[in-house]
């Protein structure tokens, strides 16, 4: 792949496994990326929301970065994730990853203060200035500043080296405003969803790819639904999404985040290790109970045995009631701390 | 079309004509029932939020059913607002555009109090066990208490007079929910959007049809992207999913609602009267440079001529920009006012 | 007290008791109007949220002040709630309120629909214009409407017949901004706070009074804590005031509203009949729990004896954790239905 | 002050002055440290939220505190800002400010991902099983996950090292329930608001004083309302407090947050130099205005002369209007931020 070709496909939101001392467990961290390319996915993205970027140090960013460059010899390309302090760190951080040849950087809005349009436009327009990667725009408005679709539109009038944009609200029409608004200046901008629940919808509404979380956990699962909307098969691909969503919605919503994925990619035969967000021992429980419910999702696709105890008979339900009492509980959560 | 056919394709949620009283137009309102049915949606739904049914009393509710069902004699099946102060007076309404023939009611959750999941199973359930005509249930999270995956499986199985679920949160991925939710109990009930945004998409994953206020203006274009999108023409449908993205945005909030739709059939021809919520003259100023907007909007599809002083040159960017600003504007003072 | 007089003190928005029917029994509104007065609440405001004014019909609306009014004599005065539903509707109730002899209506912001700022204005303005009676603007974002400040400003700088704000949003910046905005234009103009778990230190900073539920239910304790509050007595009013708090969210928060404070006031000795909102098993049930708690608070204070099988032993506290448990489910759930 | 007693009184939450580069200026920040501790406040507060901790190094975070410890010579108490990347780091945080001298550590609950009350209480566990310096918790909704009134209680309960809340919500029933919670068991703990707008009635319910940004201001104001009061002067009091409001409203909500205060504090007599939030041309032409505008309120009380240019004449109502149209625009932006 060429260093500047259009950023498209599925680009794995990575975690990164720990060891017993919420360490990073580099021998897995590089068995976790080669089996991630084997299964298919078109890109990586360390240091993403997924990635809990925000709970390492900045050695330890840098060194995730390094690792997976290192492991991945150039086999797919590399979106790092880039956000630092401020926007000299950031920059920095932009030539350090530049140094070891990723495709590009993704970085969010600044987070805790939550900026104006204007604020979050002179942060980009820095780094546009002075980034010698290519940058991915990451809008993430449940956890970060919103770019809103005039501010992504300035940014990418006016910066070459702003190439894409990875967008986690899952809100169509705010998709398709932005496509409209970019793409006739811009056609090789990129348009990449962060939203799994909605991903074949996206794509048919003209999205370029995804950074899905769940493409960690099945990868498999997550590039079929890649490749049969793409193709235009879209019975197949509506129940894969379908699936999709209960298993997204199982890994999202039953535990804090990302533990639920944590949990799912442990079934995939990883040792992810302590997290390093202390949980309490009901949180513990919940989480061993959630991991069969996980299992009994990934023996019906075939990734994994049952687990001791067996299944629902009708395992290609898996009790969607329950899921959603889940959901709705934690939608509501979501909304009490502002985040929906 | 049998009295029991599952709901599906484009309902219109109607606008009423007033005349400079403010009262009711019986005259254009038969003239616009008989428009919208000769320009091809598939069913008429007055009494939504569309057709401000808040704003007129029981008496008037029920006469606008009366002129509408006497206007269309049959040829398209009618959906009647049909939500009243209370659980008992929402019941005899049902009862009486029951008598009136209508193919079925939709009845938006109460509204003003915000009820918990478990009062509107309680409000929903007693109208089903009372009514003798179907029931769509209405969930506009914007504006009443929501509907929430659970309780519309719980009435789908409990309720057979409840047939339908119209929703316009717009939220793909809580559609996907629900269908997964009813449809193996209730493979007939129908799930119909009302967010003209995500018609397509929504389309995609499996909706039967649209309630969409662009079908009151655009009847034309809301039934092609129907008919592109069920075909599979996807291509096409992207494009007109496209454009109506632009013009529902440049309606819904350019104006207080529905305003900008009520100057949008003006520019159809017809005589819409005052409306009931009073305006100040900086807000009938802005509403005359919109219906400007909107014309060019509409001229470029052939629908009107250019106004008197003419379009944009690119008319069909028609300053996207523009729109988008607004768009921002409005969806923070929608977040201002709890509503998104 | 004349007819012009400024409003002040402690207005009850009282509920009205129902029969089995569900239909207003004229002989326990009558009794309860006594016993209010005879508690020493400054006024009475029938019509307003805890009256549940939309569950009514127009002619039950109207025949609720008939008897409020006849019952009164004139022994305290009268704020009648008179929203209708629209403008012209609105001003009728205005003029026929106005006919009955009321003090003053209340009037509040156009809700189902959340308009502007502008279109608030507009419909105030529309009233201002042509009600024959002194009018009270009703702010309550959680449920209609916000009128903002500089909309209060507006229309008490240009109507004279808009005498008052009740304000139920409990942000007390929110309070000293409309404060600062409108007396030094305004001197008369009353403020009045419908959250009564802030009517201590509201009164503080510059509130004239208080439309407060709980003081239809416990009208010795509402009132004490407004004599003790405007007496500078404040480690007594304190004290009253926490109180306060745990009655409030007791009633408020652990039943849907206003049912928390119907079951109270069934505990003072009146019939309440059925409301009007069905209930399921699940939620009655609870409001029975719900009502021993209530009657162990109320015991407390002397109002009530101790329920079968006794209260906490350190009954003064009542299970603060279970309250604020009960407080902070309810109030993610009020998130998540858009309102707080 | 011994290192035990208990917190009271105003903390300033002070700003870092930078220079030109946007690196830390020490010598302003001296001077700047002895000014506000010759001006009367309590206690000193870096690394708050005005403090932009977030936009610091480690190295720089560590180096402020070292620098007002050293600065201070013990003349006032300093609670520093001590949350970092994940608890491990955040209790050697703790350590290396102990072993500096400080009388507390203030932690603000994790941000960006907003976490479940069960996991903000496992993370201020952890802390308050290892922390060896006195922890005071750090409420700030808007920007972090909430700490709700269970949580607070549960750990106050368990953990004698958590000895103090900061609560920026600025909800005065919350402040009552937390207090309600908290003091039968722990009366020595202590209650800080950081919501200037309603300091007075805050200390009026019951909390020990407040960090308070107007403090790094016009300490003399802030410090005058306290002390007005807890003496209980409050006819004095509440106008001193409606003019906070003026100043707080006018610094808080015409500029990105805290660049108002930045503004006013360069008015006091500091250079403030470069920020690290890049700002737009049009943001720094916004800032001027503004700091006219605080220049005139600032002139009012005395701390400085007026602008050239002069101000309005009526100078002491500095055009409320304008500052009540702004705060209304910027609450809007929050909420669409998803902050308010």
């Amino acid at each position: 792949m060429s260093n500047s070709a259009k950023l498209q496909g599925i680009f794995t939101p990575n975690l990164v496994p720990l060891d017993a001392q919420g360490d990073i467990d580099e021998g897995e961290l590089r068995r976790y990326t080669d089996w991630l390319i084997d299964r298919g996915v078109h890109g990586l993205y360390p240091n993403g929301s997924t990635g809990e970027f925000t709970r390492f140090t900045v050695e330890e960013r840098r060194r995730i970065i390094e690792i997976m460059v290192d492991q991945t010899r150039g086999r797919v390309p590399i979106l790092a994730g880039a956000a630092e302090a401020n926007v000299k760190e950031t920059i920095k951080a932009c030539e350090f990853y530049h140094g070891l040849g990723v495709r590009a950087v993704a970085i969010v809005a600044p987070f805790y203060y939550k900026l104006s349009p204007e604020s979050v436009y002179a942060y980009f327009a820095e780094i546009g200035r002075n980034t010698p990667v290519d940058v991915t725009l990451y809008n993430i408005p449940m956890f970060a500043s919103p770019i809103d679709v005039p501010t992504v539109q300035r940014l990418a009038d006016n910066f070459e080296k702003i190439v894409a944009i990875k967008d986690s609200s899952g809100d169509i029409p705010h998709m398709i405003r932005m496509i409209q608004a970019v793409r006739p200046n811009r056609p090789e901008f990129s348009f990449l969803t962060g939203w799994d629940a909605a991903l074949m919808p996206l794509l048919l509404i003209g999205c370029d790819g995804g950074t899905n979380a769940t493409s960690g956990v099945v990868p498999e699962i997550t590039r079929k639904l890649y490749d049969l909307t793409t193709a235009g098969r879209l019975d197949e691909a509506r129940q894969v999404q379908y699936d999709l969503v209960t298993l997204f919605d199982a890994m999202l919503y039953s535990a804090e985040f990302p533990e639920g994925f944590r949990a799912a990619v442990e079934l995939r035969g990883f040792n992810m290790g302590t997290g390093r967000q202390p949980m309490s021992e009901n949180q513990s429980t919940d989480l061993g109970m959630l991991s069969k419910t996980l299992q009994c999702l990934l023996a019906e696709q075939g990734f994994t045995g049952q687990p001791v105890g067996g299944c629902p008979v009708q395992a290609n339900t898996v009790d969607r009631t329950e899921v959603d009492a889940i959901v709705q509980n934690v939608l509501s959560e979501l909304q009490r701390r502002g985040m929906a």
